[in-house]
């Protein structure tokens, strides 16, 4: 029930999708860009299967297509940007830039972004450091869906953070994670497939631990990372919410329950406290602190030290923070991006009615 | 088989201790200090329990009672501090006052340190920055005993990370987490009472999931935030390297399985690749964002949202991410400070040894 598309394929077909819906040229190269990322890096859930989604937002004119993205306060190292509704796919790379021109003058810069949309995978962003020697952060908040410890109720979002680390000979060190227990895309493929999942991703709607995939439909809510207060739960919502809270109440955007949802069937809050989504990016230089080549040969031999680690099973060595993205993207680079039938019908359908080429 | 003291009492015992050791006064008042405010915030094991810990390394001669610390590197908004093996207490405030005043002129400042030692709770040090309506940060790595997911090597510290951010009416929100699925605190306690914990706070030395608390001691080590590759241990992993590489690759301390010990019982690496332990702390202006009466009415709004949340049992309310430790701060100025048998004895060995007023 696969079909797999070369990279070319999928990006110019989602290019004509952004085109389609107003975006200017660049803005749909971009998006384009930082959707097939996630495609290539094997992050499914985030790549060309969201178009649609943001196609939805747009007829709803939650998206604006053509936004006016501007700097609204700064100092030499922070700034906050307004989105303008735009898509967060453009409008997190430009604060990225900026944040990276102010590093490059000032040894960092931190930019808190209000007035966005979904951004896609919070590693492009950070990623867009690394190339220049920095250290890259990104997070954002997103719609609810889990609710913190001791509560039933869907107060925060999956809430993604991500570290980026340039390294020497090996490929970065790109920490790239969900703060709940499981990732929504997880729980959206074991919905698929009809398996239960397992104890500790999520509750019921009366907050009693649940198998069953689909509870989420029926009021339940996804758990913070440690799954219980035993096993740290609170820690988990504790990140998600220094994520909320820099993402989305630093910059102006919305938090916690108010955040608007992802899905167009769902209304934004009547009366929220901000503007759209939030999210929060920033660069460090890494000669701000030591000689870059110092730094990128310690990375090498951190890896390689982890890589050494002593293993339970000798077949399954220790994973380096981004290696599984790096080989899927090596792997898809070459041999094309596989699409289950319920995206390509999606995707069709949208060809269809915008009258571009379909896959 | 607790003895309450006024914190007062413990502050001049502690002070005395850090006098007879060489300490200036400067340092002195300002080790006890971080070590109090760790006992009056409830977190017992960080605070004078570790005095003697201090005291030993001192007598190895791994901790300098009189460092000359210094900034070895900058940028307009970073530095790298030179802690010259001083007290992880002293060398800490040290660059959190140099992170501060950079954001106070450039917005948000970052200071990377190493050949430091245990600098107590993360939590006074971000806590710093609230005082001046800013987000502080602070992390720091240490003496390797968790083992990374498909692991059973110790190679981190149980690497914790804290967030401060200031609000209005309410106190601040402070994020002050281990990266593990438990504190070693939590299982010294366990260790203590000699009840089993939880499965998926440690594994033996197999790499078996296993509940008794004693397991560390033979070999086992701790398990990352997450417990468990299903319940997202790979991302507790991620996390603590985030840690690691920011405190100890970034600032040219040590980093993974060769930090070194805080027991004095056990040696240093023979080959380090860097110099003594590492923390990296940070200071962000809120106002280089949004006003800061803006942000903390925000804030305010955040936490009474969250207090409000529904819950599974209507006894138990959600909890702000700091309000426990708040509490028991409030209580513990009033009432005193709790000290067990064990530590009391241990508090007056030292007394004694060093011809202090006893407690």
């Amino acid at each position: 029930m696969q079909t797999i598309f070369p990279e070319s394929t999928l990006r110019t077909f989602t290019q004509n999708i952004f085109l389609a819906i107003g975006c200017s040229p660049e803005h749909a190269q971009l998006a384009a860009d930082v959707l097939l990322k996630s495609d290539l890096r094997g992050i499914d859930s985030h790549g060309v299967a969201r178009l649609n989604g943001y196609v939805r937002l747009w007829e709803k004119q939650r998206i604006n297509p053509t936004p006016n993205i501007r700097v609204v306060h700064e100092t030499p190292t922070t700034a906050t940007v307004d989105g303008d509704a735009g898509l967060g796919l453009v409008v997190a790379p430009f604060a990225m830039q900026i944040a990276i021109q102010k590093a490059e003058i000032y040894g960092s810069g931190w930019v808190a972004i209000r007035n966005s949309n979904h951004f896609g995978i919070a590693g492009y962003h950070a990623m867009m450091a690394v190339e220049k020697d920095m250290i890259g952060f990104a997070m954002t908040n997103a719609s609810p869906l889990v609710a913190p410890t001791f509560s039933n109720e869907r107060m925060l979002g999956t809430n993604p953070m991500c570290y980026a680390f340039p390294a020497g000979k090996y490929p970065p060190v790109i920490v790239d994670m969900a703060t709940s227990a499981a990732a929504n895309g997880k729980l959206e493929i074991a919905q698929r497939s009809g398996k239960p999942v397992p104890e500790g991703w999520i509750q019921d709607a009366n907050g009693q631990p649940v198998t069953d995939p689909h509870a989420l439909k029926s009021g339940g809510s996804l758990l913070p990372l440690g799954s219980d207060r035993e096993h740290g739960s609170h820690k988990g919502f504790g990140l998600s919410a220094a994520v909320d809270i820099l993402s989305g109440v630093l910059s102006g955007a919305n938090y916690g329950p108010w955040v608007p949802p992802f899905v167009a069937f769902m209304e934004p809050s009547a009366n929220p406290p901000g503007q759209g989504i939030g999210h929060f990016v920033g660069a460090m230089r890494v000669d701000g602190f030591r000689p870059a080549n110092e730094f990128k040969a310690h990375i090498d031999n951190w890896v390689e030290r982890f890589k050494a680690a002593q293993t339970i099973d000798p077949a399954q060595k220790v994973i380096i923070p981004g290696e599984p993205e790096l080989s899927a993207e090596l792997d898809r680079i070459v041999n094309g991006i596989p699409l289950v039938g319920a995206v390509l019908d999606d995707l069709n359908v949208l060809a269809k009615r915008f009258g571009v080429e379909g896959l």
